[in-house]
């Protein structure tokens, strides 16, 4: 046990991402954003509510998933930092070949992103973290020497306003292609980079994928935000049928409000994971 | 004093921020990024060192600033949520007409960017935040929502790596000027937008100050990082002599490392407040 946990320490957040896609056969990841406005009442009702709910979704949904995706600002802003303590500590025991993608989508100054993947990667031991380009390579140098981790760079988002500064025109191509550009060919010495591009257009995922290889795609944007998984797989996934990480939130955790909430949240993820299939 | 309380708490950030300029005949914010590994021996020895360090830190320059700046990195990576809550109601209670700026730089979708405004402006009841404009203005407007508070937009950064992507040309301007145009003409509906603009250059703190009227700037990279106080002056300040939130960390907080760390703060602090003004 102990050997086993030492290997998956050891591994490269890229080689843990092929092995759950391979072991899991699908390509979805359930993001965790619990809404303490929404969950259904027998999750309110438990002592620690966000935990306690966000287990509940795990163990319905983890032989379905390549990944889990908890949103920091989530936890943050009911002041429930050890309520995701706990969860990532759940989910490294019960689950720990299934990579933990923690959306934070920091960008900061060297010496302050020092500070962001400390928290990331050592307080809440994070296999990938999020992170915003607008502030250029050095500010995502101490994310990217942690070499056994992923880091995923906003690129194109799935949401209206993403094309007010990622759209804009440099030398004939957007914005956003530049920022996959320096990520793929700047950036990646460790090879840890991937890349955040919405589900809503099919044709940012297409160019983006045209311009990085095989590196891992995060995309958001299925689910309550409309993105239409067939578009996303034939504009997007690599050679082998993987490539993609399909996050829905949502549509997932907020499936039903009754107490078999996670019955209905496994249902509405297996539906997803099939539609997600080549 | 009740009444007082009111009155301070139905003010427009802008109001505010200009009151503080004029009470304290300052341009310089002390940012408050207290940094475990840095601490003064005295601060470490004390039950909650961060807490302690900092209220030690704003005690020594309350007289000398036009606002305090945490940065959530250096508080979160800690694991000291607790410290900086304590912090805020300790400068609210004892400081109550010097602003707030929590420095976050967050850029989420809507409905995560409406958790982390909650996390700012109703957990940590900062008057202003810093926000990144990578994902566009729906990602921005859950901020700027809160009417009466402040929202710094990361503009042109004074790290080496902000020109990456801030410095790509689009129809012959870079992309900052573009998202201060956006800043002032299309997002700032409520009149409650700033920008963040590195010292390190004044041509930057020129071209956007030209662009976006009289709004504040939070300008960072004075001191430590090597920005010329008399520049950035000439460069942006407003025809009476503010506009400008001078932002210098470090080269105040850790001046000395003695017992008398506060009184060394407080002399680094009245050196670079005298050399902003004009």
């Amino acid at each position: 046990m102990c050997h086993s946990f030492a290997t998956v320490s050891r591994m490269s957040f890229n080689e843990k991402l092929k092995r759950a896609w391979a072991e899991s056969g699908s390509l979805l990841c359930v993001g965790l954003d619990p809404d303490m406005d929404k969950l259904p009442e027998t999750a309110k009702q438990a002592s620690l509510p966000i935990f306690h709910f966000c287990r509940a979704i795990v163990d319905a949904t983890a032989d379905l998933v390549c990944a889990f995706k908890p949103q920091i600002a989530y936890f943050h802003a009911a002041g429930a930092e050890h309520d995701l303590e706990a969860l990532i500590d759940y989910m490294r025991d019960r689950y720990p070949r299934i990579p933990i993608i923690l959306d934070a989508k920091r960008g900061d100054i060297g010496s302050t992103a020092k500070q962001y993947a400390h928290e990331a990667f050592d307080r809440y031991r994070a296999d990938a973290v999020t992170a915003n380009p607008y502030m250029g390579g050095d500010s995502l140098q101490p994310f990217l020497d942690y070499a056994d981790r992923g880091i995923f760079l906003l690129c194109r988002t799935s949401n209206p306003g993403g094309a007010d500064v990622q759209e804009l025109e440099v030398a004939g191509r957007p914005v956003y292609e530049h920022v996959a550009e320096m990520a793929a060919n700047k950036w990646n010495a460790h090879n840890n980079i991937g890349l955040v591009v919405g589900a809503t257009q099919p044709q940012p995922l297409r160019r983006v994928r045209a311009l990085i290889g095989d590196m891992p795609l995060l995309v958001p944007g299925v689910g309550s935000q409309g993105g239409d998984p067939r578009a996303v797989l034939e504009a997007a996934s690599t050679s082998n049928g993987t490539g993609l990480i399909v996050n829905v939130s949502r549509a997932v955790l907020y499936a039903g409000q009754g107490a078999d909430y996670a019955d209905e949240a496994r249902k509405k993820a297996q539906q997803i994971r099939e539609s997600l299939k080549g």
